[in-house]
């Protein structure tokens, strides 16, 4: 098998499809730490769509033992941010960091108050393997202001140099969601143009997106952890054309969406013929 | 454009078709505190999918901020009353008020505990802009006995006699969802009689609604809320009469009625012709 | 009418059709006490559609009066067990031995730390009606090995033999959900063979059997409380047959479950006829 580094364009489909069968046969166990409520069903039906096992764990009487003998992978959301909730989730990421296992970080509404993104900066230092967000949260995170570009000069790009910004103080993988996913390890780029504009319309795409990269770096970790998220971006976004093509809303994709994750897993050819990665 | 205390019933169709559009070109953030999680996921979707924003936000460090400086509306659902849960909703409904910013108040189960409505009634204290429940908590919070009528006397007469007399005392807009929905101010009333009956059989519909009224209200705020209300119940009940068409069940209405409320916005003629409102 | 204990195999379907009969009649209050959020929802809808009215009550302040005066049964799932949460979910319990409620156990991940098990003790000390989990589950609290059983020897028979253990310990019926679900009072066994595999995939599917054994057994209590639960089992898996098929994944399946439990009401011949209980 080619490394990743050198992986041609005509092999992600197939590398992809790879990754997959991984995920499906390893069963990671994704310990997912979030009280943002509305996220959870969706994340915890996705993430068990591509046959890893979600856990809901974090009284701080018991993650110590659950991260360090049952979980192969943490998932913090910092949805509804309170002090005890963020207790618990330091405690899991100082373990999940100690015993150099994955944890990724959704700082979900970075930016929309200086709380949050102080707090966000604070799990940052515990060094999450990969960072999820959208491009507001990705740019306050970096220091850039999380106020919308106003002047009509390129987003894209700004939202692209603040991650690989953030990726290179932070040593994380950064991923920014958008029309094109972007992650990136502060020095490669990847993009994923798989998904449908109405997935931005389902409550908690993000979360579920954060969810399945916890899963796919799991089964492939550093130094691989790049080409990882860039799969599980790929193969959440092909799930919603697949439910796209049933639905007729952002509730009905939904469900057709989490349905299509778990057909994939049978469709090998749709993966490797659909999967759009390309190096940036 | 007619003032809306002089809409004939003709115009009502197309004034909610405006209001409709207002909400999605405003897209105002609706930021919602409750830790009642089944009424979570369907409240966030419906707001959603109106194309406002909303935004679980409750942690005490960020509230201040948040509601000040993000929130368009404020929208509190006492569903599961803890003394933390209601310490956050005090500060969130006071900075609302003395913002004079929208806030709706959401009694879930007013009348089934005394502890449940002496929190409904302080949280009254705090000026909601609107109060939305069933008759049951309506009564209840009225004063009125909260046990079901038993003796067969008209009980419609009694819910929106106590729903007038909580709007007098609160000054807030009450809304009594049932059969017909009624939106008061303590003077005039609108009967609402869009929807149908399996609605009721949705898990937390009355959440969802709640959040339609608070980003409803948020675009047509004072002295136009008592419209606005009614505008979110009847673009609400008429997604589940569409949703209906499709459904096969509760839980099957509930994904149709939220694809519905995305579809409606590109639906003028089905606004305009089917909506039910009438001054009662 | 026969007996409960002299119920001859051809008469269990029309059984499990009168005490759906009966949920719907008598519409109890269940009382769910769970923040295991990405259940609520799921547990709630199905709770809702067969007739029952679920309720999420769990403030200390309002859960004496709340279980006292208007639950008819208590539904506790430790899904996400905090200090906090485990003191209301023990006030409720004890609330309810002390007043001879029906309370029903979801130990959810008993075995997988040592702070759940031990706290999943506890509660079972509070002498729960009904205890239902998995095998895993249910071994870790019988004192067996949580680790599964690698050698290949029958671990059916072990579980049922932990489950008819912890019902002669706890005083409890204690079911454990499988291809073939077991429910036994420590002498008896019953199994329901109701059901599909993709149930599994569903996102708390367990949570929302528990909710259903709890309604059905507040309206059918000791000493038929053994046959009250497997009616339950049996019912919820017959709506997943039905919803089967309509399915395309997880997503569908929940969905059409729910609507199917929805319309089981008004379809005697389905459930007299499907229904497959067996004594072992």
């Amino acid at each position: 098998m080619a490394s990743f580094r050198d992986l041609s364009r005509a092999s992600w489909g197939s590398e992809a499809w790879k990754a997959l069968m991984r995920v499906r046969d390893a069963a990671p166990v994704v310990q997912c730490i979030t009280d943002f409520s509305a996220s959870m069903e969706l994340m915890a039906s996705a993430v068990m769509a591509t046959g890893a096992s979600p856990a809901m764990v974090h009284a701080v009487e018991e993650i110590r033992e659950f991260t360090a003998s049952r979980a192969n992978a943490v998932c913090i959301n910092v949805g509804t941010l309170s002090p005890e909730w963020l207790f618990s989730m330091k405690v899991a990421a100082a373990q999940a960091e100690e015993l150099q296992k994955i944890w990724v970080l959704d700082p979900v509404g970075a930016g929309a108050t200086k709380f949050r993104t102080a707090k966000c900066l604070e799990l940052i230092n515990l060094r999450p393997t990969v960072i999820r967000g959208n491009q507001m949260e990705i740019m306050a995170l970096a220091g850039a202001s999380a106020s919308p570009n106003k002047d009509g000069s390129n987003p894209t790009s700004d939202g692209l140099e603040a991650a690989k910004e953030l990726a290179r103080i932070s040593q994380s993988i950064v991923c920014v969601s958008g029309a094109m996913d972007l992650v990136t390890d502060g020095k490669r780029v990847l993009g994923v143009s798989n998904g449908v504009p109405m997935m931005h319309k389902i409550t908690a795409s993000g979360s579920a997106m954060t969810g399945l990269i916890a899963a796919f770096v799991s089964v492939h970790p550093p130094p691989r952890a790049l080409e990882a998220a860039a799969f599980a971006l790929a193969i959440f976004g092909l799930a919603g054309e697949l439910g796209m093509e049933k639905a007729s809303g952002p509730a009905s994709l939904a469900m057709h969406l989490v349905d299509a994750l778990h057909q994939l897993a049978s469709e090998e050819s749709l993966v490797t013929s659909r999967i759009k990665i390309g190096q940036i």
